[in-house]
C-alpha cells in the first residue's frame, strides 16, 4: 500500500539588484564571491518568479523543472546541488521521524513562471532559485531559516541568496573554504525605508553580452585593478551602505550606488579583454540622471547597472515626480507606466525641461524599449496559487 | 643705432600616442604626473606642427601667436611658463657672452600650422607645444637638449614633452618638487624598429568630452582605484613595455598596450562623476581588433585610445594587409588611404570576412569618418620653411 498523494506547495520569489556589486567567485563550484555585496529586493507586483514544487511516489523518471512553458535541464552541477541539498535537510527529519512520508526519495516535478518578459533582459536567476530553494523547502516541510536555505540558493545562482529577503539585504562574503558562512542576512526589511522606487530602462536590442559567470572569472584572473574593488573598496562601501540604509540617509546610499556600479563596470573593462555591459543608451542614461540630480540640487536619483545596458534608477517616493516623471516627459509613449505607481506621476512636474541634456534625451528614446516602474518589495511570499495541478500535471 | 634684424627660426614636431598613458598630476602647476607614460612617436608626413617663431626689436606690443591663421590667447600660464624658461635661457647665453643680441628682450611673434584637421580630433597640444619650444630654442640658439627643453615643453602641455623625441619615448615621472627629473627620454629611436606601424580610425561627430585637464584630476580626487593604477599598475608595465621595445615583441607590446589603454578608461569610468571617452563606435573598433588577431591567431594589432572615441591601432608593416587592409574592405570609402603606405595595401589579403563580427563592422563603418595610416617618425625637424617672412609678417 503505497502513499499515491502528490505534495505541493508554491512560492513566489522577488528579484534583486545590488546596489554594492557581487563579481569574482573565489570558489567557482560553491558560489562563493571574493566581495560581499548588498540589494534592495524589489517588488513581487511587478517582478517575480512563481513556483510549486511537487513530488509523488507515483511520479516516474528524473527530476522536472518547467519554465514559462518550457522544459529545463536540471542536470547541470547548481540546480543539482540545490536539489541534494534540499534533499538532505527532508531526509534528516524523515530519520528523526519515521512516520513522515520520505518525499526525499520521490522525483521532483516543478513548474515555474516569471511575471516579466525574459525579453526585458533583466536576471530571472535571482527570483529563480530563490523560488526553487523556497519551494521545495515548503514541499520539504523543512524548518530552516531564509539565511540557511541563502546558502542552498546561492550555490544555484550567487545572487539568489539575496532573494529570499525582502527590503535591504547584505550577502556576507564569508571566510569558510565550505561556505557555511556565506550567507544573505536581512539589512532592514521593506518597511524601514518602504519609500524607495526604482525604475528600469529597458534597453532594446540588448545584444546578451558576456556571460557574467564567464566575465567575472576573467576578470578576477586579469584585471589589475580587481583586487583593489575586492579588498579595499567593496569593504568601507559595505559599511557605508548599511549606514546609509540605517539612517535612511539617501544622498549617501545614491552616491555608492552609483560609485560602486562604475566601480564594477570599470574593473569590467580593465578585463583581458574587456567586457563592456555599458553601452551609449546607458551612457545617456547616466548622464540624465546626473543632469537631474544638478536641477534638484542633490542626490534625488541614482543609477545602476548590472551585467548589461539597463539602467536601474532608485529614487524615493517624494521625488517621483522629479525623477521618474521627467524620465516620462520624454518616455511617456512606451509600456510600463499604466500602473498604480505610474498613474500617481500624473501632475507632478519633473525637472526643467531646459536641464536635460538634449543629446542624452534624443539617445534614450531612440534606446529604451520599456520601463518598469516599482519599488522595494517583500521577501518570498508562500501561495495557494499552484501551478502544478491535483494530479500533478502543470496548470496551463 | 638698434638691431633692425628679424630673427627667426622654424621647425617641426610631431604627435605622439602614447602605449602607457598619462593620466594624472601631482602637482597641476607645473605639469607633473602621478605616473611615468610612454609613446610611440608618429611621422610628421601625416601629422605634425610646423612653427616659425621670431623676435625683432621693431616689434612691438605683446608675444603674440598665430595657430592655423587664427590668433591664439597666450596670456595662460601654461605659454607664460615656456616662453619665461626659454628666455631664461637664453638671457644666461647673453650674459655670458654680451656680444649676443639681447633676444631675450624682444617681443615674440610665433606662427604655427597643422597638417592634419582639427576636426580630426587629435589632440594637437602636443606636437602645439614642443614645436612652440623647439622653434623658439632654435631662434634663441639655445644649446639645450632635447631631455631639457622637454622640461620646458612638459609646462605647456604634460605630453608634448614625448614629442621632442623621435621613436618610441619614456617620459619619467621624476621626484623632485620642482619637476627637474620630470623628463621624456628616449627609449629607442624609429630606426630601432622602423616597422611599427599606425591606423587611426577618425570617429565622426566626437563631441568633445571632459577635457583632459579637468578630467585626470576628478579621478585623482575620486577614483578609488586611481592610486592601484599609479602606484602598483603602471611602474610594472613600463619596465614590461622598455622590454617589449628592446626586444621588438610585438606580442608583449600589444597586450600592454590595449591592456594599458583599458586600465586608463577603467579609472575613468571610476571616477565621480564617471568619464566617458570611449562610445560605441570605439568597443566595435576594440571587438574587430579582437577579431582580427584571433584570426591571425596572435596579437597583429593593438588599439589604444587617448581622451577621446578615437582608436589608434598600432601594428607591424608585415602584418598591414590583415590589419590595415582588414579595415580597408569596408573603410575603402573613406579618405586617408590615399598615401604611399595606404597604397602599399594593394592586393594584400584581409583576413576572412567572415571571422569579423557583422555588427561591429556595422558599426565602425557608420561611426568612422576618416582614417590616417602613418608610422613611427623622427622627432622635430628644423626647417628653412618660414611661416614669417622677412618684414615679421606671417606668410599666408
Amino acid at each position: 500500500m503505497g502513499d499515491n498523494t502528490i505534495y505541493r506547495a508554491s512560492t513566489t520569489a522577488p528579484v534583486n539588484i545590488a546596489v554594492i556589486k557581487y563579481w569574482g567567485k573565489r570558489d567557482a563550484k560553491l558560489n562563493l564571491p571574493t566581495n560581499s555585496s548588498l540589494s534592495v529586493t524589489l517588488s513581487q507586483d511587478d517582478l517575480r518568479t512563481h513556483t510549486t514544487a511537487s513530488c509523488s511516489s507515483t511520479f516516474s523518471g528524473p527530476d522536472t523543472l518547467l519554465l514559462n512553458g518550457s522544459p529545463q535541464d536540471v542536470s547541470g552541477a547548481r540546480t543539482q546541488a540545490c536539489f541534494k541539498a534540499l534533499r538532505g535537510l527532508r531526509a534528516e527529519l524523515e530519520t528523526a521521524n519515521p512516520s513522515l512520508p520520505k518525499l526525499s526519495t520521490y522525483p521532483l516535478r516543478i513548474v515555474s513562471s516569471n511575471n516579466f518578459p525574459t525579453a526585458a533582459g533583466l536576471a530571472s536567476s535571482a527570483s529563480g532559485f530563490a523560488a526553487l530553494v523556497r519551494a521545495i523547502a515548503n514541499l520539504y516541510e523543512l524548518h530552516s531559516s531564509p539565511t540557511a536555505l541563502s546558502q542552498i540558493a546561492r550555490q544555484g545562482s550567487g545572487s539568489a541568496c539575496r532573494s529570499l529577503f525582502g527590503g535591504y539585504v547584505a550577502w556576507d562574503q564569508g571566510s569558510a573554504a565550505d561556505g557555511s558562512d556565506s550567507l544573505a542576512r536581512e539589512v532592514a526589511p521593506a518597511s524601514h525605508w518602504p519609500e524607495m522606487r526604482a525604475l528600469v530602462l529597458v534597453v532594446s536590442a540588448a545584444k546578451k553580452g558576456v556571460s557574467s559567470t564567464t566575465g567575472m572569472q576573467t576578470t578576477v584572473a586579469t584585471s589589475a585593478l580587481f583586487r583593489a574593488r575586492a579588498e579595499d573598496v567593496v569593504p568601507k562601501r559595505m559599511a557605508e551602505m548599511e549606514r546609509a540604509i540605517a539612517e535612511r540617509d539617501f544622498d549617501a546610499f545614491a552616491r555608492l550606488t552609483m560609485r560602486d556600479s562604475n566601480n564594477f563596470h570599470a574593473v569590467c573593462l580593465d578585463t583581458e579583454p574587456p567586457i563592456f555591459y555599458l553601452n551609449d543608451v546607458s551612457r545617456a542614461a547616466i548622464r540624465l540622471v546626473e543632469c537631474i540630480n544638478a536641477a534638484a540640487g542633490k542626490a534625488v536619483a541614482a543609477y545602476t547597472f548590472d551585467a548589461g545596458p539597463n539602467a536601474v534608477i532608485y529614487f524615493l517616493e517624494q521625488n517621483a515626480g522629479l525623477v521618474a516623471g521627467t524620465f516620462k516627459t520624454f518616455l511617456g509613449h512606451l509600456d510600463g507606466w499604466q500602473t498604480e505607481l505610474g498613474n500617481k506621476l500624473a501632475g507632478q512636474a519633473g525637472v526643467a525641461a531646459d536641464a536635460l541634456e538634449q543629446k542624452s534625451v534624443d539617445v534614450v528614446k531612440d534606446g529604451v524599449s520599456r520601463v518598469i516602474l516599482t519599488s522595494v518589495g517583500q521577501g518570498p511570499v508562500k501561495t495557494d496559487e499552484s501551478l502544478i495541478d491535483e494530479k500533478g500535471e502543470p496548470v496551463v
